[in-house]
């Protein structure tokens, strides 16, 4: 049986680990071989595709990013990117695929599964925002280097009575700023699910002051301010490239909370710091259990499905289930963390 | 409402962060305050206290240890253990109890829970072998730890055709050994769970030096060898305190494999540094969420109580759910290690 | 005796180590008593003291920040500045002063030297551009810091063919950005003592897209075009409290790099969690050496003088010479830099 | 012009950044091209080579351990051995020879270089004990490993009020003990060079528990007890290999501790974690320096000579100078680490 593998979207930590478990278990309990398709759904689209055997697949385990590449091209945005997808693995003799990806890479999984393509996805996203899963790798990863940049953060605030921002990776959901806020012993955590308000904040900053030692703020790139709060922070100019590129969140609400309190502050944005580099533990073991069951999954014929995690079991679920809903931070989560703000 | 607090058992990254949460909770939600009880159940046991509350429990997070100090005394083989614990209780005004630990602090919170005691408890176990919860916090941070140190062994295994052993904790359970080995790609783990045929040990080290390069090996402290085979590996002299102290399974095995195989062996044995320093993001989490729910179990009147992690959920369980029956390592996880042997 | 001691200017890991060396060393074998100034000059100027002992000192050695705060505040700025010290150090019975800090810190310190204070200082800068040492403590760490970062993001810029842009600090010189860069690997290093040519840099991006992996570009944020290069580049607007905040150069250059190429090109501004947390071994021994030699040269009534390090020795220069003149990056050591670039 | 190179003795962080700088150098700035000898001075001596040029240095700057292999082989101490690598140089083709290694592998090279071979050296131990350069590069890894270690066991001393003994390397100078312990805040460091009373340590232990936490005590493998003093702690049993395996320094100070004062004692012996694995930014920086300066030592013909550094300069020596004597703690360095003990 010869299995076409592939990555698609922003890189995460645990990528390659996936890469080589699947590989490693393929070949050497089902025999199986491997194509490997470069930077995402381009590479079966544009059918360049590199040797994948355990050779390519050795001393991975613990490097970042992904040796297949990655890109976010999307097949369906494409005339005949379908056929011509569909083409290329007969062309190559794939008898099924494995898909590594986020929310992007697993829709196009699950519309070509539609298509009668057999495949098989492996949830992927930094931002732990995938419904079905109770965590992704790369999560574990993002979660621990902002909890070391809060950790360093401490001291500069308390030796310098100033007011520290860190924004953190999250768009849509809060997942990396709760957990890091509350692990990093954040004053206030901001984030996308709870729209805040500018001048409660800067009553906590003040109050914290009162009291105690500067803040730190943990604010998810997402965060905006409640409707008709001040919309000088909600507005945020584009690059001639579409990109929201200066004066992000957190550089906007340091200016800010430093414009009303008169207190210092400075923002740090962490930015892809959080996506790179060698996986957690946690990371490395939580892949490398999905890309053995995705390629069990593969092996039984079971497509159309993708791997998630629950409790300390891998399960496999419908691929729709992983990315039909985001996965967003529960109200009493969120709850938890307030016990320490202020 | 007057709650005690203590902490049993060998020192463990989060118990801090379990204090704290559960006095941050305590005071700010529900008007509650603190004594604390030193070094586990001799605290109550001789009345030996110290003030707990905010103050004392501020900037704790990130520290390894316990600020209320541990032992392993255990109240049951001290005649009248349990009326002076009752009347100590009594006499500081203590309405609950919250007793963090492992086994055996818990198995004596079960047996006073039995005889009138309100208390509650929180799992401790670097070795993650406490039933009725997936996880216990402080074992991320020993499996990173000990990832961290295959990492480091990989270079020189591969520079120097040498076989290293690394020895992580766990007597009864083989978690530590099974998560960092697996997250730093060992080419064999042996955990207690299963006894190792040394023959069998030896063969895959020579297969692994005659393809690739040095074989890395990770040895739970409490991994055996099988019934009949080489004796000489199962004894392990005790020193005058009762300790095994030289030659652990880890000297023991490179020595063996380096006498049978005449390639040089090395063995690392971790130790305590497994058990010592900050917690990673994941122990901080759990840790401060156990805290939490511990403190509201109080509240509501919980007791008899341990928390305990269910997916992404903290949930409580009985108390002797947690100690009745050691959790080892099943076989189908074990398994999926075994793909990357040899 | 008794000897005051302050900590001004910005941050530095070690701060907190060299005021535990003075104190431990002053006390043990000098018999001295210490007392505390608070943030900086402000602390002799509004005689805003602390204690300051043994007790004090337990236990700071691995914390980032400083215990004693620190501030901005220049004695001479303010009418009657150096006489209210002069009444204060009299009125505290201060029979010397040891004054840690930077440029600005020292440069107060060299003039109250010369008005007949008994000060001795120990040289402070993140950035490592104080002359007459071989190094300042702090340095290291950032150095550490920001190579970690680097080696993050090399597997973002190769999984996604994206250029890196890593600004790290250096206003005036840039030897934060030659090390870290050449620890890191990276393609390009900006540095403010060589002003950069875009043009070139933009070459240099596209020859290494040509036969490599994307690039990575280290960028002191004090680096600056050349004249008569694209001064879109070169300014930098001043929010309302007079800080360049939004659109540092890191920014800047990405966008001008992904403006001028049509190459992805995305910034990471490390900031302030390059002087925050836990220093590194070597800035541990080097601030504890310099707080050791430090209340040596008092107790022998060395004033006037700086610690300095040469080789592996600490030697006393005169406060002067640490002041007079910036230490900027040398040609030579640049070109050690540039056979790694492109 | 062909440079051959190899790396000998006990691996260490920094050798690949050696290497890659060499090459990178030779090939770009001088023409050079270049070819690897496996495994020390066994790869000339049985011709066993390996292709060198920038392709095989790409990506190796960041990793531990050596591309080239190592070994302990010595050619004097075989028949002919110096005329087999005359001999096997010249059917390479090699102009020069670049040898990066320690005591042995230098002192090898300095004989070669008196029979004719034009050979350059690159200083490398661990241990930081070759005269003629301040620093050499792995050391300052080892020492960061060492007191990360020691950071994580302070916590555990004092939550158990055991002693702590942690073993480091530093066969015969203790250099590794005396950074790590200075940094790490150590109670006692005990080094080669200065042989320990155990009359006198366990003195320090009860003095240390009678005021404050349980002590910390970090030893060097090579330290060993007055002549007179317990020789149970001087012997050492040697394996049938003739390394000393179990029971060494640590172990033994740990039970004599423990036997002597009855407190809890326990070894952590680091071993070979000290150093695998990523290089510290300094090391990178220091190896980086001594691989472009050698390979420019080639390029003019400057033969015998080693590279070293002093202060921030990488300057030439004799190689004779790194070899003739072993650079041990000066006594004024020990007494400074003495001002903490207790």
């Amino acid at each position: 049986m010869r299995v076409g593998m592939l990555t698609g979207g922003g890189d995460c930590p645990g990528l390659n680990a996936v890469i080589r478990a699947v590989v490693r278990k393929g070949v050497t309990a089902y025999g199986h071989d491997f194509i490997g398709f470069r930077d995402g759904w381009r590479g079966p689209l544009e059918n360049d595709t590199m040797a994948l055997g355990i050779e390519q697949v050795r001393g991975i385990l613990p490097r970042g990013g992904t040796i297949l590449g990655s890109s976010r091209t999307n097949p369906f945005a494409i005339d005949n990117g379908v056929e011509q997808i569909k083409d290329n693995l007969a062309a190559n003799g794939c008898d099924a695929l494995i898909a590594i990806g986020g929310e992007d890479t697993l829709g196009v999984a699950t519309r070509l599964a539609d298509l009668g393509v057999d495949v098989v996805g492996v949830p992927k996203t930094i931002d732990n925002d995938l419904s079905g899963t109770d965590f992704t790798f790369g999560f574990d990863t993002a979660v621990n280097i902002a909890t070391e940049a809060i950790d360093r953060l401490h001291t500069t605030a308390e030796s310098h009575h100033r007011v520290l921002v860190v924004e953190v990776m999250g768009r849509h959901a809060g997942w990396i700023a709760l957990h890091s806020g509350m692990a990093g012993g954040a004053n206030i955590i901001l984030i996308p699910e709870r729209p805040f308000d500018i001048e409660q904040v800067c009553a906590q900053v003040e109050s914290r002051f009162a009291t105690h030692y500067a803040p730190i703020i943990v604010v998810s790139e997402g965060a905006v301010p409640v409707e008709g709060g001040d919309m000088s922070l909600a507005s945020g100019e584009k690059d001639a490239f579409g990109h929201v590129r200066l004066g992000g969140i957190g550089d906007r609400l340091a200016a800010e909370i430093e414009r009303r309190t008169g207190k210092e502050a400075r923002a740090v944005v962490l930015g892809h710091v959080q996506r790179g580099g060698t996986p957690t533990a946690f990371d490395r073991w939580l892949a490398t259990r999905f890309g053995l069951h995705a390629i069990t999954a593969v092996h039984e014929g079971d497509f159309g499905t993708m791997m998630a995690l629950r409790g300390t079991e891998i399960v496999r679920v419908p691929l729709s289930e992983g990315t039909d809903q985001l996965k967003t931070v529960r109200a009493d989560l969120y709850e938890e963390a307030e016990v320490f703000f202020g």
